[in-house]
């Protein structure tokens, strides 16, 4: 049955749900296949994750691979390809907990630096999974920069062979999903040696298991990294080489070669390489970042509204905690946030797809700004909506904290992706590093990218707004922050030239301005995810009730973002404090309209139980119900603890002299 | 051996790190003290932490209780005593993970609310361990708010009984640590009713298994609430009473009773509760949230001098990652949090035993203000170390996400501090509510506590400071805060009495303030935490090296939290745009020169590698060595997983079409 509380919740929405569902897949024919597509996955019982947070690392993993053999099967059956349309539905509907995820991207590692004759040979083998791959990049003491990896790749020539080493520990390959127990493949990247001669890191298909009996190969010490905050579905690995020798052809050789007399050739381009960085940042974003977030916004504000403590007016019921306004303050600007970063994620989408059309007619111009874009954005993404996850998580108190509400493992998940794909400060700095030079650009004149164009305009001024409903006007805020990205970008650079001015070496003084360089970037992106959302809600036109409603989201972060960064908006005066107070105000008063289409709005996000698997978050709003169930189910329910023989019943008995 | 590059950066340490870790100890006799707990602790290999990394809730669970019930055979042998003045230093030793801690609060709510009677009978018994106490209040559907508790215990004339019951879902006990498997009894908190009047909730005691085989007693339904973020060790558990027949005597009656004729009767004051609700939250801070956060710090400042990232000077080799300001900018500020938080912590201590002094005289003056602080730095104190911990994690990159780093344990452990005793906004606005009423008595010339005078004295102004080195100074920052906090507290009684002047109903008033409250009182905390760091440092004049470099994070923690709230001082106009530039500059200017003593600064804080318990950031910096050792002992290593004959095989070989 509906909890009553959530149930009129849904009654009052000001809008139809089915059709921004619509509108956020893309179109209702969308809709269909992705809900034919969960339909299918969670209609079979293999895939279902009821289970999961009483599983151990072992048992994930054992399940993740169980999971990802039978997907193989299941894609067959459903007609479903690696690259077809439902792929990123099947993904979204098995939530990530899958194996043979680095198997991919040793697919894809093969197919962007292979020659077509190891193209040919290696393909098919890992399509039909007669071998397993995976990625082996990272290492232990190395991470981000490159450059500084130490495994060796030396070239014999008497036998044609590289021999692979790992010189020391802190060389050792680390981290690699399936590579701790399931791959029998893998891409290694190494310090490429001929003749005593470096030439830097390469890419080398190498055998670590056999494909008889599993067995690791000779020269190859390999296994699992261990428990790790989450992913304990993936058996992420360690590498050791000693004096593995690999044949000639098994560097990928699409962009170099060493021919058999030892001679290093290379030609082509390698700024593909930086695409693909590029593109699997933007589909980070998308699958990894947003999803996590929205149904995180959908589990605490459903709660929110089952949930109720303490008396708002003396005498009534409690109250539904979503009617504390800080309750709202926590929740929906984090909503707001889903939504905004949803509308930018398809921006950048759409952004690559123009990119790539161009890069396929060799024109690789737009690749600069579509990489500090991606850098830029996959940082404040992944920073906001880790941010966000853990509100929602806090905002559900205790039973938040409960792994059975489905928060933490949100959370701790998400949090990687701060981390991964690129540490977010490093990624911050190559934003601002293009900035930097666009505004240089700019400022004398030469043309520069779209997104940056109105660095060139950077003048000092005041915000227009008499009152506070001035500042739910588009045109007012989007001006703010693009004011802002712009004086911190212009004083930022202005720093820079001062200190190499006043004899600062350049490395030192860009350090010294990193911290105001990474502000730099974020505002940058800031400003354009508002500008985007406007124009997404400007586009809407036909849709009257939803245009209203996002209007209102789109205010909403515009707003929450000057109110909780005040500092930057007011340091130059643009925003003064009496206009800051109206900012306060216009942004307290939009809580409650939003608060009245919040459940309507999480409701479109269109997860289903299975998928949300939170006991707090579930579309009927049995919170309590499904919490004592499930907890039953927990293995610390299953039998009597071996601690009462032990240690409980010798005190209690008062027998503690003979332990 | 020792790791060259951390050994380095002990050996131009600017103070001695002995004289630092015995002043932060309150004196030398201490620090032997507390090594001597340690010592004794860690040399005793059942209270070894070596596996809790790869161990499942249920083994968590058997090692807690394994440990408790030796840790009461050890605090025997070696003559300590709960009370006594090695009990924190056990407790910091063994890092929370042993059962029995509610236990503990069993007692401490029998000696708090029972009368001479019931004390002279139940202390005993649970001192001699011949029964295990829970702490039964908090609900599936009620947590904060105590009226809300909707368990019921009816006073039966006929029997001379209470019946207790848990008259539905939402009412059951959900959450009391012990319970879940260990407990024997426990204090029920329910909502008494004779002849059919209510009044109110009341502390009872009821048993809930068999003193023979552990079997639950009639009408009890109890068990473990599963899995939860952190706290594997614990059995929180659920409760449900049906028809539970307890004796009257089992009211705990120091405050009331109801007499055999069933007449009600209440004496005495009940302000002592609110006083043991304020001794827990201060407890809390030292034990849980600030010793956790000086781990966090030494794990990744050790891990930041060992781990080389690219080039920070061309041709030079790989720079440590804590000579980049944004590493410096991530860790630094978070060290200062760590020393400011444990002197105001001290500070708390100090205001808590002249209270607890009055109170034995009879005066409870100081309660409101004691009560007052306590709920704010809880909140602050936690929610900023919570943060703290995170950035540390985050700084660590993909080594500090694994749970061998020691990292990812210690925040969603600490994350949970931010929701316990006392949930942290309602905290904040339990701390307004103080401050607003301060303000209007100061406004009307009233006298009001020592720590709220300044609210007296808010009035327009200027920061004095014409150059950088002005925000240096003491007085110049401790008073821009000052003023910031006043301003937040009068300027939201302003709102508020506006809004009730306007016709709004005071609860709705109310309402729409607490955001800005909350903020209030944080300000207030804020200002309170740098006041005293300021007159901590003055106070050491005898110790030059140490008192300089302490200044300096005085200087840090103070500029810190006006270059990440600038709006807060720009708002009025206060601090000006120019001079917020100048706090910028002086703040950025402070971390290369406190980045020296970094690594000095955290082995001051005197954790063993035991207690780290972390690959990274053990006293010999062997990082990356340890990490592989430790992954080597990973359950993920101990066997080829069953997954390989039953999916990888079957699939590798081709032959699926069998599975």
């Amino acid at each position: 049955s509906m909890n009553p509380d959530l149930a009129s919740e849904r009654q009052t929405a000001s809008f139809s749900v089915e059709k921004l569902t619509a509108w956020l897949d893309g179109g209702a024919e969308y809709t269909r296949m992705r809900r034919a597509v969960v339909e299918a996955i969670e209609g079979d019982p293999v895939f279902s994750r009821e289970d999961q947070y009483f599983q151990s690392q072992n048992e994930r993993y054992e399940a993740a691979v169980k999971k990802a053999v039978h997907l193989h099967k299941k894609m067959h059956e459903m007609g479903w390809t690696e690259n077809g349309p439902e792929s990123k539905y099947i993904h979204r509907a098995l939530a990530g907990d899958v194996a043979f995820f680095l198997h991919r991207i040793f697919m894809r590692s093969i197919s962007m630096l292979g020659s077509d004759k190891q193209i040919a040979k290696w393909i098919p083998l890992a399509t039909q999974y007669k071998i397993i791959g995976s990625y082996a990049q990272t290492e232990l003491g190395h991470g981000t920069y490159l450059q500084g990896l130490e495994t060796t790749a030396v070239f014999d020539i008497a036998t044609q062979e590289f021999i692979l080493n790992t010189p020391k520990i802190s060389a050792m390959k680390w981290w690699p999903g399936d590579m701790g127990r399931s791959a029998t493949h893998t891409v290694v990247f190494a310090q490429l040696y001929v003749h005593g001669k470096c030439y830097g890191i390469h890419p080398f298909i190498v055998q670590i298991r056999s494909l008889q009996d599993h067995s690791l190969c000779p020269g190859i010490t390999a296994g699992d990294i261990g428990p790790k905050m989450s992913f304990e579905h993936s058996d992420n690995g360690f590498l050791m080489l000693q004096n593995v020798h690999i044949p000639r052809e098994n560097m990928l050789n699409k962009f170099c070669e060493v021919q058999p007399d030892g001679t290093y050739v290379r030609w082509g381009s390698q700024k593909i390489n930086y695409f693909t960085m590029t593109s699997v940042r933007i589909s980070v974003i998308s699958d990894e970042v947003i999803s996590p977030v929205m149904k995180a916004c959908t589990i605490a504000i459903r709660y929110s509204v089952v949930r109720r403590q303490s008396k708002l007016k003396p005498g009534e019921e409690e109250a539904k905690i979503l009617d504390y306004q800080t309750q709202q303050e926590k929740l929906l600007p984090q909503l707001a946030a889903a939504y905004a970063f949803h509308f930018i994620s398809n921006y950048l989408q759409g952004l690559f797809d123009r990119a790539y059309r161009e890069i396929q007619r060799k024109n690789f111009n737009m690749l600069p700004e579509l990489h500090a874009l991606s850098s830029g954005f996959k940082a404040i993404i992944s920073q906001c909506c880790t941010s966000a996850v853990e509100i929602c998580l806090r905002a559900c108190g205790g039973h938040g904290y409960s792994l059975l509400s489905g928060l933490p493992s949100l959370y701790t998940k998400i949090l990687a992706s701060c981390i991964y794909e690129g540490e977010n400060t490093i990624l911050l700095l190559q934003t601002s590093r293009f900035l930097i030079k666009c505004f240089m650009a700019a400022s004398t004149g030469q043309p520069v990218p779209p997104s940056v164009t109105y660095l060139a305009a950077v003048k000092p001024g005041k915000c227009p707004a008499k009152n506070k409903l001035d500042f739910l006007r588009p045109d007012i805020y989007t001006e703010a922050y693009q004011h802002m990205a712009a004086r911190l970008v212009s004083s930022t650079a202005a720093k820079l030239q001062d200190l190499i001015q006043s004899g600062v070496k350049k490395y030192n003084a860009w350090n010294q301005c990193t911290v105001q360089l990474a502000q730099a970037a974020k505002a940058h992106c800031h400003y354009l995810t508002v500008k985007n959302f406007v124009e997404t809600v400007e586009k809407m036109e036909t849709q009257a009730a939803i245009q209203k409603i996002m209007k209102h989201l789109c205010d909403l972060f515009a707003l929450h973002g000057i109110f909780s960064n005040a500092g930057l908006f007011l340091h130059d005066g643009y925003i003064s404090g009496v206009q800051m107070d109206m900012v306060t105000a216009s942004y307290l008063d939009l809580l409650p309209v939003i608060r009245k289409d919040a459940v309507p709005l999480v409701d479109a996000f269109d997860f289903t139980d299975k998928s949300l698997n939170s006991a707090l978050g579930s579309y009927d709003g049995q919170v309590y119900q499904r919490l004592y169930e499930w907890a039953q189910k927990s293995p610390t329910n299953k039998q009597m603890s071996p601690a009462y023989e032990r240690y409980l019943k010798p005190l209690l008995h008062n027998k503690l002299s003979k332990l």
